[in-house]
């Protein structure tokens, strides 16, 4: 028998697929190495939104007993997903390894067994896995990544975090709050490299603030485990941590690609696989969705999620437009949360003339839901094209800022004006009043120099390659 | 001199229309009896959301430094607010009470001293005050309402609360938080009338869980000063209430209409002043915005202030369209939050035909984020119009409901459609996602039965007589 589609990967990008596909009555063949859930559900979102949570909200808990809660609560759901998957409708679930055979055939190998499968799609969602760099001297037990991280049974008392990215910054506020002593490590000047500049700014002050040590600049180059020293090179000389017990290596992550691609002539690069805007491989009928596409827009639950939906829709009606990716937004549960959506000012400017792109900033704390709660950080920042409005991207810091961006992602993904936003009444008192000030800031400030303005945006419109959406 | 405009309240909307007109050049004088800020400020939102922040977050602070911290950080605004109209260019600011002479003049009274204004344009903008309703017995300095609630020293041992609406609710869960017994009491059958009754059901049983006691059907009747005791009218049955130190009346408010409008020819009814879709009342350049207006939708700090925007744009610039009035969201905060964007069932089925509407329902608790946040309750109701898709209003009971609901007020407000809602993508893991959950159930279910969702909304578009917008 040959399937409709066979799936490589049961996270959320394969997942999404398979459900829609299977909903849609094609029989499908969804291949999983490791358990059903991917990342998210297993090593990623799930067990570290548990622990946040709980590390700020822990009541008698202790932290080997939210430790202990965090697994069992993954666990719980990574039961009820395992179930699940096993009694869907026109999906087979087999557990186990899968490497190509040719461009429409796999072999999947389950212990020492060996089975093909064929398939009319094959469908690539085999994740990413953290990048490992090894620090000399650092046994094996001392080395965490976010694989190993929800087993651990008590508290570092001293953990070195080595990634200041994403995950490095979430963890580095939970095992503060769990109250270990935290060291905080980035190759780079800065941490937080792929946002805006101002959010490191605020992080970096917040993380300092409540006693984390953040070395940018800087990388482990040793461990001595007689002393359990760790040494930094920090711009060419050596810092010392001293007590380190634990050291979590979350410098990236790098697309799972051991899978024969070769043998059905698939083409890839460092970053993973390269796919069209509608996740075709260069292989006819062969796809790739979620962190294993070579776009880091693609890496994060919800776009992989949004990929599946997509390329169900696609291979079940391909006579229907599927239409342009959307821009994703994303969210970092640091304390304050960080939310973004659309490209940051450094890369919209590489993108738009910078003369384009109009800026808008504006404190929370000039809000009067700040001044009732006692906040003093956090803002909404906001790119749009100078004249039109057009709000091109848009970062949020403050305590929900995963709540509040879905307005500001509707904005970049439906070409919604400064001026539109500034038509909308946000509920007082609400930190989302912020979105509205901006906008108000940008009208009047336009509208006030409305013949410079124009100027500027004729003038520099036709500098740009890009005049497509302005 | 005869001013441009002479204002009549120095709350949200007056403020707002002063500066909108001063800052375009316009010569404005602005009178208030009371305090600048209005309600909002001084007794209204300011004082209550932070007595409710800090009653949910008080560190060391016993209840009495609460209070006091509520009125130091409520008059540190009151007094910059003050500062900052005397110094606004093309503003007077008179403190007194006006009346009107004439149909272009005022009277106001400042001390002994009195004062005669003219201007071209006079704006109501005057609020409203609490509804009393004597109880029997109970003296005066145990009865509370929000203009004297703030004033409190020291906690209530038990706080009987009369109306149980909006502020109502919200004191509730303060005083409860705060160590109170609180008691409610409202003489409908259930609390937050105008809200959805599945949001009075869930803040209901909220209250009771808390030890909150709720009389519903009840009225104050008779106070025995002697024992502090309350005695309820409970649908004909005498409850008395034991140890009531205080009586917080927050039944509901009327518009401060004891301006000698009669003699400016201005119509009022029970409610306030009627006023047509760009705030006019009857009269030829008097205006009526916020409280004083009889629609209830106009009774909130942002719709009075984006009343105050309209009209100065109107005002200034009379030959611009100036839209329709927007749909105002409203929020109210309990706990969990509540924030709500047009109509309830109950009147969307007077205003289109019930077998039009069809309403999703997702629960909060289905979220990946509810999950790893223990959050057991909360949902996002939205109701659209069949087939179309299109949002006509929406409830969410949430943590941070008044910061969810700016993407559905949006909606409601450009006629976005469920179908639209869906292609949005929410970040993950967000309490957010239940928005595009309702969205998507409401799509797949519209698309599995498409020949029997047109048939209806055909059958019954034409059956009501409100196609306008369908």
């Amino acid at each position: 028998m040959k399937y409709h589609s066979a799936i490589i990967g049961a996270g959320s990008a394969g997942l999404t697929v398979a459900v829609g596909l299977a909903g849609l009555g094609k029989q499908v063949v969804v291949i999983e190495k490791n358990h059903v859930g991917g990342d998210c559900t297993n090593v990623g979102c799930i067990p570290s939104k548990l622990l946040i949570h709980l590390a700020n909200d822990a009541g008698d808990l202790n932290s080997s007993e939210i430790f202990a809660r965090v697994r069992a609560k993954r666990n719980e759901l990574r039961d009820e997903e395992d179930e699940w998957i096993k009694n869907q409708e026109n999906i087979d679930f087999i557990k186990g390894e899968a490497k190509f055979i040719s461009n429409d055939s796999l072999e999947v190998q389950t212990g020492t067994k060996r089975k093909k499968i064929e398939a009319e799609n094959i469908i690539i969602a085999s994740g990413s896995s953290p990048i490992i760099i090894p620090i000399e001297g650092l046994p094996a037990e001392r080395a965490l990544t976010n694989e190993s991280l929800f087993d651990l049974e008590d508290l570092p008392k001293h953990i070195a975090i080595v990634g200041a990215g994403v995950i490095g910054c979430e963890m580095a506020f939970a095992f503060n709050k769990l109250g270990s002593t935290v060291s905080l490590i980035d190759l780079a000047a800065r941490i937080l490299g792929p946002l805006e500049p101002e959010v490191a700014e605020l992080i970096l002050a917040r993380l300092e603030s409540i006693g984390v040590k953040v070395y940018t600049g800087a990388k482990g180059k040793i461990y001595d485990e007689s002393t359990n020293t760790l040494v930094l090179d920090s711009n060419g000389t050596d810092i010392s941590l001293e007590n380190v017990d634990k050291v979590l290596l979350a410098i990236g992550r790098k697309a799972n690609l051991d899978l024969d691609l070769e043998k059905a002539g698939i083409e890839f690069g460092r970053r993973g696989i390269p796919t069209n805007k509608v996740h075709e491989t260069n292989m006819e009928n062969i796809y790739a969705i979620g962190d294993v596409d070579d776009q880091a827009s693609s890496a994060f639950t919800h776009s992989a999620n949004a990929q599946g939906r997509r390329l169900a829709q696609k291979l079940a009606f391909p006579y229907l437009p599927i239409g342009r990716e959307p821009t994703y937004p994303s969210a970092v549960f640091t304390n304050p949360e960080v939310s973004q959506v659309g490209l940051t000012l450094d890369n919209l400017q590489k993108k738009y003339h910078e003369k384009l792109i109009k800026t808008e900033r504006f404190e929370l704390s000039k809000t009067d839901r700040a001044f009732t709660q006692d906040l003093n950080e956090g803002f909404v920042l906001i790119h749009a094209i100078r004249l039109t409005g057009r709000i091109v991207s848009a970062t949020i810091v403050a305590p929900n800022a995963s709540e509040m961006i879905p307005i500001l992602s509707y904005a970049v993904n439906n070409k919604v004006s400064m001026y539109k936003l500034s038509e909308l009444v946000f509920p007082y008192p609400s930190l989302s009043e912020s979105i509205k000030k901006a906008a108000d800031s940008f009208k009047f400030a336009s509208l006030a120099n409305l013949k410079n303005e124009l100027a500027i945006f004729l003038r520099y419109r036709l500098a740009s390659p890009l005049n497509e959406n302005l």
